[in-house]
């Protein structure tokens, strides 16, 4: 008999014989575990960590500590793009973060935080949780060994900051952009050099020179991040994630070792923490947008003939990966459910807000 | 020594004695509970039903069965309508329904639910997650002896089904109409005879002729009504319910009894039915409307004199209730929230969606 054996029979086997049948609960009491979460983000990084110390706080206390969810951000256990192999392999337990970092690893990942002219924050989840996108992330996960849920967004992120104005496609040429993503190689096909740091490097890389520009996230998150400090070039709208979700991922060997009512817990907090993010992003923005002007930035939004370049380019990006199977089956599900919801939003609330905003006054 | 007293000591004093601290936790597993879910909607009423089922589903699930949820749709207990008496008075143990249902009881509940010319679905998400809502819904429902969490959204309403085209505010004039709350209590002002009907009513009142016209949800939820056999006027934007949000409240005794883990479940599980809810609608409605129109439905807007009217007349229903120090306060809350953040949200998503109609094709 080794060790573990010895250890189950004895505690839970010498009260059985006592408390008969009532017994079962004990020995699940005493199956308390940790699970241990990695994540791309630094400690503490506006509304990304937030999200993820959501996840982990609330699993933690729905299930009365039997799941203790203990987070590492990037860095304390490892490096922020590695926590996705950490986790297929069993290093960790867990992950949040940006899907689109794996891109590496499959390109069909970007559909799970944003592809550059997809959808936004509505549309996917009208996709993820009434069509096929819950199912075709599982799919995606399981190859990788992990079982994937979305669990934050962040809206629609702002265009970015630049040193310079960008007055057509050919400003983009020879710049030193961070866009992580799709998105990322569709503005290389303008002719930027495209970096993907994780969010901690960003800012002196961005002050050091070493980018011309960076995308973050929008007016709140950026406004933490200091980038007002460096230059006052900002743009709002941006075309390479229209409303950017992340995600929490379990080793799969550890999500089909726990009971149906924990994964029941893993599922509706992931689900809660996607909607509560959203809210965190969009409540806040407005008024970041408005101390950052206060402050000198300039908000600007792109010309139309950017967004044409935006567009082609974004385009021949989602074309090229169609010849992979999975991804067309992805892409062709994302597409196909954008396609049916979007029309309806425009007219409903598109319709609502422009006449609010007419009778009201903007 | 009462009975209850003894079971507690024998049974579980027992096994103590030979499993020593393992033992808090057969006691609570014991604690199994039935909870009474009463519902404002008939059963299977498309989307509505559906929320509160996903509710007590994983409510059930996420607590392995210590809470077992039984939900009763509206006339199995209780009628529609006599939701909310029955669980402030401990009859029932939870609702899930629409907060403006409640509006006789204090006009504040309609900020659940949506006001005319109010927060869209996103910006109520705003509001309740990451400002005030959610403790303003807790200040209200303590009055009532109700612990409240948004459980639901419809998403923006449509402008309903007419038996004549409006051309201007005087077609309200006499008009039997179906519509709810404070948006009801606007269309009032213009002269239409308002009625608020449970839906499982909706239908046969249409058809007898008792009612002329009708707002219900939207495309999908109106199909599966069948307002379409009756009428093929159909206007799709509305003022009245920009982004309508279902609650589940649960009786505040019972709520208290509850250990911190099941109440986080309650709070997450609801979150996560928001969300899901209104991805339901928002995923289904298009495809619904481009139905409708093959059956021959007309598909309108109405005219800027009826948005004016609905305006003016939305004003003043909140005005008139603004001399109430609680209405007042919820009131200021939510519009604040409401101003801070759409501004935001027509910044980047409307104009990244505008871009996108423009380059790709709407």
């Amino acid at each position: 008999m080794d060790r573990r054996s010895f250890l189950k029979n004895s505690a839970l086997g010498g009260a059985a014989t006592a408390a008969g049948a009532t017994l079962a609960a004990p020995a699940y009491a005493q199956g308390r575990r940790t699970l241990t979460l990695v994540t791309t983000w630094g400690r503490g990084l506006a509304g990304v960590h937030d999200s993820a110390q959501y996840c982990a706080d609330m699993i933690t206390a729905a299930t009365d500590g039997q799941l203790t969810v203990d987070l590492k951000a990037a860095g304390e256990l490892v490096g922020a793009f590695e926590s996705f192999d950490a986790v297929a392999s069993g290093q960790a337990d867990m992950y949040h973060g940006a899907d689109y970092y794996w891109v590496n690893q499959h390109p069909a990942w970007a559909f799970f935080t944003a592809v550059p002219f997809g959808m936004t924050a509505q549309e996917i989840q009208n996709w993820y949780y009434w069509m096929d996108g819950k199912q075709k992330h599982h799919e995606l996960g399981e190859i990788f060994n992990i079982k994937p849920f979305l669990a934050g967004n962040t809206g629609a992120q702002a265009g970015g900051w630049y040193r310079q104005e960008i007055t057509g496609p050919e400003d983009f040429n020879g710049l030193k952009f961070r866009m992580p993503g799709l998105g990322g190689q569709a503005l290389g096909r303008l002719g930027a050099s495209v970096q993907n740091l994780p969010g901690a490097e960003v800012y002196q890389a961005l002050a050091s020179g070493a980018i011309d520009g960076t995308e973050w996230i929008g007016p709140w998150a950026d406004e933490k991040a200091g980038f007002q400090e460096i230059t006052k070039i900002y743009y709002t709208a941006g075309f390479h994630e229209p409303g950017a979700a992340l995600s929490l991922g379990t080793n799969l060997d550890v999500w089909n070792s726990l009971s149906p009512s924990h994964q029941a817990v893993i599922e509706n907090v992931s689900a809660a923490a996607h909607s509560i993010n959203l809210a965190q992003f969009m409540a806040e923005n407005g008024a970041a947008l408005e101390r950052l002007q206060s402050a000198g930035v300039r908000v600007l939004e792109f010309p139309d003939s950017v967004w044409d370049a935006f567009g082609a380019a974004s385009q021949e990006i989602i074309d090229e990966n169609m010849g992979d199977e999975l991804f067309a089956d992805i892409a062709n599900s994302a597409m196909d459910s954008m396609r049916k919801s979007s029309g309806w939003i425009a007219k409903s609330s598109g319709v609502y807000t422009a006449q609010r905003d007419r009778v009201m006054g903007g």
